[in-house]
């Protein structure tokens, strides 16, 4: 690899920490996903519970429309959410995280956490 | 505003969330952080202790030196990491995380283990 200022040839003559794991795809991609604009928000609202379309759009300001489907549709795609429909009128679609979803719970709790402590 | 499907008004009617507390700018402003694109993988190498420049970039493959330099900067502005220089030579340069930064690791470290969980 390129090695600006022979960085990476000073790196492997002392003290050096690249025998480190190489960063971590797994994570990298969740991380990503996560934190696409509005998904943190979206998720953080269906933490309490299944919730109306309409809902989230009161709960995270300047969504839009549009934005949302599709954020719901990826999040569905990635099985952390599910849509279900408990009667025949649309008003009883409603969004629910999954079990994986669910799993985010703690992530999620922390980074709020941390987003208080530091504001 | 606006209700597709009359569903804000049916969602006022009868077994209501929407009296939750509405999303949460600060926790938003934060997963959007570090989820931009390499934020979160940079932070991540950084876990395990100060790195060069060039270590970052091993350990992130893809990633390009204008890209990490650009999120290092924000990072810095952020005051999340901190850029420290322990002799003349430029490979003394190492970035390391800040109070705040090393803060981030709970939410870091239950991300990565929700994604290997459910990968």
């Amino acid at each position: 690899m390129p090695a600006p200022g022979g960085a990476v040839i000073e790196a492997h003559s002392e003290e050096s920490d690249v025998d480190r794991s190489p960063c971590c795809s797994l994570y990298h991609r969740a991380i990503e996903m996560v934190g696409k604009r509005w998904t943190g928000a979206i998720l953080m609202v269906m933490m309490e519970g299944p919730v109306r379309f309409s809902e989230i759009r009161q709960l995270v300001p300047d969504l839009s429309d549009r934005l949302l489907s599709e954020r719901l549709k990826e999040l569905e795609g990635e099985n952390i959410v599910a849509r279900r429909q408990d009667c025949d009128s649309p008003s009883c679609v409603r969004y629910e995280l999954t079990e994986k979803g669910r799993a985010l719970e703690p992530a999620v709790r922390a980074l709020k956490r941390w987003a208080h402590d530091y504001r």
